[in-house]
């Protein structure tokens, strides 16, 4: 896992892609290395290992989750064929090497820190026999779900630094999977191109708000994420943002429902987007500087252990004749238990979060998020043999 | 337009933005600039100038187009009023300053090469009582046209390094254009991240292609592109990948199909990418090097002043259940004149073109572009008043 965390280390430094291989490079080679012409589009992240990649590293600029529903009749040994030819090929693919059945093996040269990370839903447990790790959400009454964005009995989500490599990788494991299962969805979704994120690194969303400042960091993570088997769990919500509706709004009445300013990310109580946001702290009229319903102050979770992961990505579709988006978040989040950590914070928003009001939960799976595998093992052989 | 040149110049290089803000910088600093932690989230592109921005320059990873319909009783005066807000804005935005009723300032601040074109259907000329300089295309035996992905009055042509700067800009200006048009179609591609293309700087396509090897480059782009007034004309075609079939063929009959080696690009009769193809090149059985119907072979243009200037992007949205991808080209085009260089050479591949099989065009628009504006003026005020 060393190079991992280097590669996740090296980017929380804000320098993305670059810096990742930069620290992955020869120590010997000095500061002279980081000015060196990098190419990011030859950059790799290690698919084998005790835990999935796509979880914990610096998220790349694009991504593509595609939910399949397993074929009537595909069994625990149908599952694992499966698994053994899509674990091959995104291993491959990661590297920058052409898949076993390549048909354009011209667009797998460059990985671009491609990651494919296996996520089991409900049913592909029942398929196979076996008790699910995961149970769907309890419904909230913020959500307004679509059938066509939730559920799931397998997800890949495909994450690289580029939008071509996604395309190619997404198109040649769907061939993999086309045997076994149907795709249920699709959706696609980026984040600031690589490069582009200085000063800020964390996430913008399409509301303009920074996004995941206070996510687990470091030696956080762990707790949090990671199970003691390398496993770990990921709920998908589709969010759509009432940009209508947030476009009426003054600065200053969407920093009161985020809880946070939107051009530093600061919390109302400070002054850097890391301050920890001080739910004492008064203004001059005596009232609370973190409104008690703002999304931050809702959202907040005092144990680190009990932190979410999240690994949002932004989408935008084609607005409609009125010129009214169809922009919104995918809003990826990985934890060690879904019932104990992503639940009560889904509960407390859904009660009440100033932030409701301009944003609606369209869509929800869940996830079981197997160990990672060695060389020549595949994802989800200790679940299915 | 010197600056605007020296941006194309860099990034023909192929190094992207990063070379376009290099060239750019202060030539004193010598080759160490080159190696300086530039940004390329704030690069910009001029605005304002003879000639509308968007066209020559080395085009940006991401871009939406965007079409609109005008609302009945639009008129000269309405068309000139809407144009002001459009331009006062897109030139703000450009330089990454928020627009003027900007609702989420904090998207604007990274332009990332941002520039916004602006293209005059048939539609707006008749609206303002004109006459039309460009003329739906003829019908080809090959289209499939959907309404949905054609024609428009107005097509703004967004593109940017940055997928969230597009989408912010997408907004901002539908915003703007609401009291005069409805959105018609909105098209939105890709080509490789930003410092990807290395070593191959030419576009790659969902076919696994080199896309653009044949583009008039350098001192040939005046002729074929600009007329002497600053106005330039613009195809967009959708060109669905039959993917599915496309991925049955053997790597050799894909490079029949279009004359070129999928790997390198290099013509059939050559080595490298940007080898003159030699039609006359006999292989050992005495047949022609360059088949009679590969797409090169019935693309080619001999006067250089008769090339049109491709600028496409790759699209891919979300496949069906069967997995078949929804993926193609957003074939945009620039040239002097329709009728003399675009008709003619998609005539001959409608009549003739192996390539035919794998691809459909289902969207077609053509405009006007209009002479860019120097500051304090608008696109388009030279037509309109």
């Amino acid at each position: 896992m060393s190079r991992r965390r280097l590669l996740a280390g090296g980017a929380v430094a804000g320098l993305g892609a670059v810096a990742a291989v930069a620290a992955t490079g020869d120590p010997a080679a000095g500061p002279a290395a980081a000015s060196a012409p990098l190419d990011p589009g030859t950059a790799t992240v290690p698919f084998h290992g005790p835990r999935q990649a796509g979880v914990a590293e610096d998220p790349p600029a694009h991504a593509a989750f595609v939910a399949f529903t397993l074929a009537a009749g595909t069994d625990k040994r149908g599952l694992a064929r499966m698994l053994r030819l899509l674990t091959d090929d995104a291993a491959r693919l990661t590297q920058g090497v052409a898949a076993l059945g390549d048909t354009d093996a011209t667009l797998a040269v460059l990985p671009a820190r491609l990651t494919v990370t296996f996520g089991f839903g409900p049913g592909l447990y029942r398929a196979a026999g076996l008790r699910s790790p995961v149970a769907d959400l309890p419904p909230f009454r913020i959500d307004r779900l679509q059938t066509r964005w939730s559920g799931g009995d397998l997800l890949l989500q495909i994450c690289a630094d580029d939008p071509l490599t996604v395309a190619h990788t997404q198109r040649m494991l769907i061939k993999d999977a086309r045997p076994f299962a149907a795709v249920r969805w699709v959706q696609q979704g980026f984040r600031r191109s690589p490069g582009m994120q200085a000063p800020e690194h964390t996430q913008r969303n399409v509301l303009g708000q920074l996004d995941g400042t206070a996510n687990p960091r470091g030696p956080e993570i762990e707790p949090a994420v990671w199970n003691p088997d390398g496993s770990t769990t990921l709920v998908v919500r589709r969010v759509r943002a009432e940009i209508e509706k947030w476009d009426l709004l003054a600065v200053t009445d969407k920093e009161n429902a985020t809880g946070r300013r939107l051009e530093s990310g600061a919390p109302l109580s400070g002054s850097q987007e890391h301050d920890e946001p001080d739910f004492t702290a008064l203004d001059d009229a005596g009232l609370p500087r973190m409104p008690d319903f703002s999304h931050v102050t809702r959202a907040r979770v005092t144990d680190p252990a009990l932190k979410i992961l999240r690994r949002p990505y932004n989408y935008d579709g084609v607005p409609n004749a009125l010129g009214h988006p169809d922009a919104g978040l995918i809003f990826a989040a990985y934890q060690r238990d879904i019932a104990r950590q992503f639940v009560p914070i889904q509960q407390r928003l859904a009660d009440r979060d100033l932030l409701n009001e301009w944003i609606t939960p369209i869509g929800s799976a869940v996830f079981a998020v197997p160990p990672g595998c060695a060389e020549g093992g595949w994802i989800g052989e200790r679940v299915l043999t």
